[in-house]
């Protein structure tokens, strides 16, 4: 199998544009399992129960999921009018909203989610607003939205590039790396983030060997980085997120990539539980710790790390979250989701526009502003 | 229910005294369930399927249980002997060596196990040769023998006290502290090595806090300390191993108290992989840093702490261990059973004979020497 054909692609269109096939995250890692979802109540049931997760691949999946269904809407309408003659009435955009909103309460405090979601409510608004008849032609409306459906997913694919081919002069023939949780393909719609050099470096024959936390307590990094990673063909390892000091002690890994779920404006980085002391073990190594994200990860109105808030976890996820009970019964647990990493201790932001370093207050705050003009350029 | 009554009591005599009563801690910590060892098998079962662990607590479990078979044997002699006037000689040294070398094969790399036994099987063979006899009393035999393994739990029982004492100043009222794996009355013949303190302060009414590290692979930390801890009204958390640093960033504990497989002669500690992590976040948060433990686990002749061999364990722990698949199949693991800490990075030592501060190597040489020093003098 050529690298191409091995692609990990983890929502895609169906061969006839009326559904999606979206690899099952719940069945991971024992089975690669793909589903063909073709109705709206199978791609809320997906998102909602996290058989697609990832901030970027469930607003993905939900904004194809639309255009997949208006697409069938309107192919089954042509069909009809064919054969009968009937008026061509069956999709609105007032379908499309009550779609949007729908899948929207699959994930409620996903951003992502509810941001591509507007992104195509839109497009059908706009489409609407400037058709002369009454009401849009359903297959014109289907058009729109697998457009720009499409545009997120593409946005998102060369954002994942771009973070790679940024971080990938660091990832050298022989380069040892470890990583925590999952921000990689599985969360994305194209190679992830802190994952994206990784496998452009492999791609280029480097030779490279990963360490993957285990990630306490929903273990992403055994369950999710260590399959793919090991599917790609990407030499791994999976540690127990205790291990990592033994492994900075024995064989310090050359450097600590990992992603972010908020980054504030003064360069703090909110990211999965157990982020803050792989920076500490880097620090006290002397080894490079790199954060990988996009620019809309960024959050300027939000100025230091302590401002985010932190979600706590359930505690049944630590007493009995393997089955056997785990912790006494009534035991108190303190699991909080994310923790912050000081930015003193973060040698470089590496984003679709570059590696920002030191002062990052200033490289966050120019790369936003050069985002934001692209998009307006692009846009305009 | 009063502190002492609720004291726990993972192993100990039978009534008649010629079985053991032992806690099995493979049903924690769902159930306290506790089981009669009436023969040689139970009690090598109780070892090898781990109901009964943690080196110390091993050591005197399997010598508890020889003493307890040899008065057994007596009892039922002297019975027929009352009946029927058959000699006594149904129980010999050798019976005794052989019963050792059984139990010692449980648990082959068990050091304690091998040294507790050898002190039993050495107590029988100095009555014989003391004895003018031919064939030892049987009666005289399970007395020596009870004497001997009644010496060996109180020995580390009282161990466990002075550890406790030396280390309760530490423990102030309103002290926040953290541990890892378990250290503690479960894994002793008293009150544990690292938990001894907390123990001593409660009983000395000072309110205290311990955050627990749930310790993976295997759990010992949520499933046993958080256990005993809560069992003894003592207000205890669990949180996952990665989580430790979060709480240092948020509201870091007074100190880490932690156990020791084993010391090297300059101070490193030998322990429970995770350790070393906790270590370096301690030091980063300018948090001392205490491992406690006796001076038998003190070993000169390992000079470094590099020098001690660290085994490995099975994959299976990390990729299966708790019922649903958590790795790809075939994933490759690198899981430590130990790491290192550097005795740089350690704030002190407590052993039974106080509190061992830099420079710790002539600290730990001269607390070795008292020690023995004091153990000759009582033995003659």
């Amino acid at each position: 199998m050529t690298p191409e054909a091995k692609r990990l692609v983890p929502t895609r269109w169906t061969e006839d544009g009326e559904g999606l096939i979206i690899l099952d995250q719940t069945e991971l890692p024992a089975n690669e399992v793909y589903r063909e979802l073709r109705t709206l109540d199978a791609v809320r049931e997906a998102i909602r129960s996290l058989r697609v997760r990832g901030a970027p691949l469930i607003g993905i999946t939900a904004a194809m999921g639309v255009a997949a269904l208006a697409r069938a809407g309107a192919n089954s309408a042509r069909s009809r009018e064919d054969g009968a003659g009937d008026a061509v009435t069956e999709l609105s955009v007032e379908d499309v909203s009550r779609w949007c909103e729908y899948l929207a309460e699959a994930r409620p405090t996903a951003v992502n989610l509810r941001w591509a979601l507007e992104r195509v409510r839109r497009a059908a608004t706009l489409l609407e607003e400037n058709t002369p008849r009454e009401v849009a032609n359903p297959l014109e409306l289907a058009d729109a939205l697998v457009r720009e459906a499409s545009a997120i997913l593409n946005e998102d694919r060369e954002m994942c590039e771009s973070i790679g081919r940024h971080a990938l002069p660091l990832v050298v023939d022989g380069a040892t790396v470890l990583t925590h949780c999952n921000a990689g393909a599985l969360a994305t719609g194209g190679i992830g983030t802190a994952l994206a050099p990784l496998y452009l470096a492999h791609s280029a024959g480097r030779s490279i060997e990963v360490f993957s936390d285990e990630t306490r307590p929903l273990l992403q990094g055994s369950r999710l980085t260590a399959w793919e990673l090991g599917r790609a063909g990407i030499e791994v390892k999976v540690i127990t997120d205790s291990s990592a000091g033994a492994l900075f002690g024995e064989r310090p890994p050359d450097m600590v990539l990992v992603g972010a779920d908020r980054i504030a404006a003064n360069g703090d980085v909110v990211n999965k539980i157990g982020t803050y002391t792989l920076a500490v073990l880097a620090r006290h190594h002397g080894v490079p710790f790199y954060v990988l994200a996009p620019t809309s990860t960024i959050d300027l109105s939000c100025p230091l790390g302590s401002d985010a808030p932190i979600e706590f976890r359930d505690a049944r996820e630590i007493t009995e979250g393997f089955g056997p009970r785990a912790a006494p019964p009534h035991a108190e647990v303190w699991s909080p989701a994310f923790d912050v990493t000081p930015s003193a201790l973060i040698t470089g932001i590496v984003t679709e526009r570059g590696i920002h370093t030191h002062p990052l207050e200033e490289a966050l705050a120019r790369a936003v502003q050069e985002a934001e003009r692209e998009r307006d350029a692009d846009s305009s």
